[in-house]
Parts: C-alpha cells; sequence; structure tokens
C-alpha cells in the first residue's frame, strides 16, 4: 500500500478546521462541482483521466461522501470479468452468453476474456480484469481456484465458479457429473446392455471430462456391467476425434465380445462417431448404441437423432450472473448452487442386439 | 475537456524554476519514486489506485518523460477490447479464439464483451471498453460503425472491423459475399440447376445476411436462372429454424416447378433442412441439392456431408489480431484486409433430376 497522500510535505490550503466539501474537491481537481457529483454517482459517464483527477482529490482531502453512495461511486464499475478457457467450439459460448444476459439485466457489463488452453495464462488474465476495476468475476471450472484465491479474497470481490461440483466445492454453479452418468447407465442397462465402450475427452487437463468419467465408470461397477477395453478411447472433444475414434472401434465389431454400446463424453464426439458409422453403413442403434452428454442444439439433428442427457448448460450462466448478483447486493445466497440434469431419449439408443452386424451397402464418403 | 488542474488556485510548492523530477512526482503522489517508474514503464504492475494516483501527479506537475516512452506507459494497458454481438450459437466464437490467440503472441490480453442482439447496448459498453482503458478494438462488422465513429478517432486508438465488406469499408477485414454466392451459383449451374430455393438470415438487423442474399440474387439473375418464391424463406440462423423452413418448402416439393436445389444462409440452417429431408425421406441430393455458406466443423459430419462455401472463420479473427497488431505498433497497414473463399464439394449436391421425387419409406422420428 502506498502512503497516504495527504502525509506528503504540500501544504493544502483552506481544509483547516472545517469539514471537507464537494467543492474543495472540484477546486483542487480543476473541474466543476457537478463534474465532481457525476463522478462520484455515474463514474462511467465520466472520462477516465477526468475520473482519476478526481478520485485522486477526493483521496488527499480525504472527503466523505454518504457511505453507500460513497462506496457505490468508488468501487462500482458496473463491469464484471470473465474467464473462460478453449470456448472456440464448446458449450460455453452459450453459457456466457446467458450469464451476459442475465448481468445485462441488471446494468452490468460482462468482459469476457477466452485464453486457449493455456492455464498459466489465466493468473495474468484474472490480475488484468481486477486492475480495469471488475466489480465481480465468473470462472470457469474449480481448477481456476489455485492462482484465483490468493488474488481474490485480497480485493473483496464476490467470485463464482461455473461448472465446477457444487458438491464438493464453494462458490460452484453446477451439476453432479455422478447423476448424468448414473442415467446413462441405468438406460443402457434397461435396454439389455452389458458390454459397453466410451470415447471421452482429455482427463489429463479437464477436471470435467475426469469427473465424467470416474462417474460412469463407478456407476458401471455398481451394475457389474463390463467396459470393453478396446473400446475405451480418449481424445479430444470434436466431431473429428469422435470420428476417428468410432472408426478404430469399428475395426473390432465382428468380435464376439464387442460393445453393444458405446457412451460418448460429449456430442460432438457422438456426431462424429455416428457419421463414421452412417459411412461404415453400420445401423444405430441396431447394431449399436450411441449415448452422449450435453444436448447441444445440434443433438435431435443428427442421424438419427441423439439420445443424450440434457446439461444445464443455459442454465449455469444463468445462475451464475444471479449468483454474482446477489453477492454485489450483499443478499442472503447459499454457498453452492447445485442444478439438475435429465436423460433425452432419441432414436440412437435401442435393445442390444446379439446376432452379426448388419451392414448396409456401403457409400463413398 | 477538464480545466487543467494547474489552473486552480491551489499553491504548488517547489516547482517554480526548476524541471520537474521523478522525485517531485513521487513526493505528490505519496510514493517511493521506484513505484512511479513502475508505474510509468509497466504499469499494470502497479495497483489501480496508486497508478490513479500517480498519474494525477504526473498531469498535476507536468512532468514530461522521454516521449515515446511516455506515450507507451501512459496509453497502454496491453489490453484489447471486442464487441461480438449474438455469438452463442454461431460462428463468432471460433473467430474470436483466433483472434485471442494471436494477440496474446504479443503480449495482449482481449477483454470481450458479447450483446445479445440489442445494436443499442453496443455504445455503452464500447464506451465501457474504452474507460477500462483499451489499446485498441476488434467490433464486429460495419453496422457498429455509425456509434463507434465518433468516440474512437476522440480516443485515438485503433479499431478493426471484423466481418466487415473489405470492398467497400476502411478498417475492414473480411471477404465478398458476391464472390461467396458467385462460387454456390457457378456450382449448382454446371450441375443443370434452373431453379432455385434460398433459406436465409434476417436481412432486416444484419448487414451480413443481407449482403448474402443480394450476392445470391444477383448472381442467379446474371445467370438467368429462377428463384422459386414458394422456397424464399428468411428465418433466424439455427438448426430449428431450418428444419422449420424446409418441412415448409417439401409441402411443395410434387410441384412441377419446385426447386432443384436449394442454397442455405449457413450451415446450421443446412443441417436443419438435410433433418427434415431425412425425416422426410426425400433422397439428398438426388431428389434436392442443398448448397450452403460456412464450412462450419460438424459440415462434413452431415448425413449427407456437406456442400459449402468455406468462409475465413479462423482467418478473420488471426488478421484482425494482426492489423491491430500493427497499428499499435505504427508499422505500415493497408486500409482493407481482403480474405478469400472457397467451394467445398461434398455429397449434398448433383446433377438435376427431373422425375417425380421418390421417397424412402417413411421413418419415424
Amino acid at each position: 500500500m502506498p502512503r497516504h497522500p495527504a502525509s506528503s510535505s504540500l501544504a493544502l490550503a483552506g481544509n483547516a478546521g472545517r469539514a471537507v466539501s464537494l467543492a474543495d474537491v472540484a477546486m483542487l481537481a480543476g473541474v466543476s462541482p457537478g463534474t465532481v457529483s457525476r463522478a462520484l454517482s455515474r463514474p462511467e459517464m465520466i472520462r477516465p483521466t477526468t475520473r482519476m483527477q478526481i478520485m485522486a482529490a477526493v483521496e488527499r482531502l480525504g472527503y466523505v461522501t454518504n457511505g453507500a453512495a460513497r462506496s457505490l461511486a468508488m468501487r462500482r464499475t458496473m463491469t464484471i470479468g470473465a474467464i473462460v478457457p478453449r470456448f472456440g467450439s464448446s458449450s460455453f459460448p452459450t453459457m456466457i452468453q446467458a450469464l451476459e444476459t442475465r448481468l445485462a439485466a441488471h446494468g452490468y457489463t460482462l468482459l469476457l476474456s477466452a485464453p486457449e488452453h493455456k492455464l498459466s495464462k489465466e493468473p495474468a488474465i484474472l490480475r488484468t480484469l481486477l486492475e480495469r476495476g471488475v466489480d465481480a468475476v465468473a470462472l470457469l471450472g474449480e481448477e481456476q481456484l489455485t492462482h484465483a484465491l490468493p488474488m481474490l479474497p485480497a480485493s473483496r470481490i464476490p467470485f463464482v465458479l461455473m461448472w465446477a461440483p457444487p458438491e464438493s466445492v464453494n462458490h460452484a454453479v453446477g451439476f453432479s457429473e455422478r447423476e448424468a452418468a448414473a442415467l446413462v447407465v441405468a438406460h443402457l442397462a434397461a435396454l439389455g446392455h452389458q458390454r459397453l465402450g466410451f470415447i471421452g475427452g482429455r482427463t489429463g487437463d479437464n477436471a470435467r471430462a475426469q469427473r465424467r468419467f470416474h462417474g460412469f465408470t463407478v456407476e458401471v461397477a455398481k451394475r457389474g456391467m463390463t467396459i470393453c477395453e478396446a473400446a475405451m478411447i480418449e481424445t479430444d472433444y470434436g466431431f473429428e476425434q469422435g470420428y476417428a475414434a468410432m472408426d478404430q472401434i469399428i475395426e473390432d465389431l465382428d468380435r464376439a465380445d464387442r460393445p453393444t454400446a458405446v457412451v460418448c463424453g460429449n456430442d460432438y464426439l457422438a456426431a462424429g462417431a455416428l457419421s463414421a458409422l452412417d459411412r461404415a453403413a453400420i445401423e444405430v442403434p441396431r447394431a449399436l448404441s450411441i449415448i452422449s452428454f450435453n444436448d447441444n442444439d445440434f443433438a435431435s439433428y443428427l442421424h438419427p437423432p441423439l439420445t443424450t442427457v440434457r446439461l444445464p448448460i443455459r442454465e449455469m450462466g444463468e445462475q451464475a450472473g444471479a449468483y454474482l448478483i446477489a453477492r454485489l447486493r450483499g443478499a442472503a445466497q447459499p454457498e453452492r448452487v447445485p442444478l439438475h440434469v435429465g436423460l433425452v431419449v432419441r432414436q440412437s439408443t435401442g435393445p442390444v442386439f446379439e446376432g452379426a452386424i448388419r451392414r448396409k451397402p456401403a457409400k463413398t464418403r
């Protein structure tokens, strides 16, 4: 902390013995009293350099306005920062749009930073956002807590962790991966499936993919089902990756111990997998059931329409916004906001078919 | 503009007759000379309140450092703002990610604002970004010029218009819609198509949809082809909207003057349209050719894989970043950056089939 400017050796005329007025601040800052008043009530209407001068004068003279109004004027920039890595082709934009809409309804502007896949950049970005004077921060996932916690309590601004596990982390708005996995496994079990494949996201650097895979394996074990090792593939989330992974699984589909259903870590992987199956003329769900997580907007337009767990993507954005607004108002707010998931059954899953896989006449692609 | 603080009636001791030193600034601001030095060379390392005090002292004393260094220190925050409306489910996130990556390579942090569909909010957001002290601004489309131009020259910061027409607007990084439409129409003409349908985005509030539709009609007219009025639908960009629009077109497909090809305004519309055709058991491209714009990552995984114009989505982000970096460095840079498009021919387009439309056995959806 710098020493208070009032301790400098420069003499200040006219302050001894009486309360500092708005006019004193205006005179020191070299602006009109009306400008000072606006700077305190609607700081966003004043040019940054002018506001800087006024704030310096306020500090220097120790000018005190009505406490609440002053805190509002000094602190509130009506901007909120968000950091969401790797969102190029994913569900994050939908979530962020919902967050923005909710915050905008309360007069806040969202400033978003979307660094590409480098966790190491996030502390620097958070610092930049705090320096820009945001009133609150929304972060993606519990991974960001490590670097964020040391910075955030110091600046005493509210924060929320989107898509973090509300069963184990404070400030989390999210859902239970275990609950989502349980829906998938129960649905497949009810259709008679016993041998499953899994095409999932990278678990090494993605806590969400990790929790999803963990939830899946726990539920499979609980029901005594089998994960076919040859049909267990970890890859990046994406159409192309789903296509390539399924291509690999297809090679072994004539074996007696083949999987009868493949669970995909998200709808992008599933869309790619369905495309590979279509090209290989393998009928879905007759020869192989496909099920997934997310319910992205394209899921019902795939061929066949995709059975998938509906994740509360938009709701996470909305509820994260509501959480921050409540905190900014000092309103009571639960520490964690758990949201719910639900299975959307479409045509990509069906009963087990135990015969040899019938391939339709091959098509060129 | 506020009057300069030095014109206030407060006396400043110790300045008469000699040049203002760093130590004077430090004394007035109540910080150490080292802190002032850092604030001028690495402002991002100094707390905002401290920096405010120092800047006020610098202004007040009229302290002048080396010109270039001072301009760098006073002006550069190493943050760049971007405003991209309505990006929830679109190609914008991909473009923005490319912009972020390019800027990050030069040490800049991108602060993004993505207001939902309200042009009226954009001036306020731009003002917020400028107040936060961004060094440059990236905007989406020429629509933003109306409100941006009055603000931007005043703050003298570089700006770029992404996805704007480089054939007619300065500061534009984009492509020619006319060129894109010409590729589509020439491809359909070569396959023998004469009667076309068009499912496009709303032209009322979207300059890009407007230019796309205009380019299409001009090219169709040039070749003496026909746009079937019953198969000309304007809607919001989205899977669902494409599905609904195609459902409507399907009702008239038994007429003799039916279209033999339908052009979709983007791949989301095309994916929905293909899904409606699949459900109605209408074979693509045998009974109807489908062609589109964008080449989103899912285009090659549709059923059948989609013929579409590849738009330079990622390149627009990259080149917008390069444009701003060059401007910030004062490097020579063309006023406009035109990028190129190319047709990706896949399986959703084929020769005209003049017989009655053969419908496959209907499937439930």
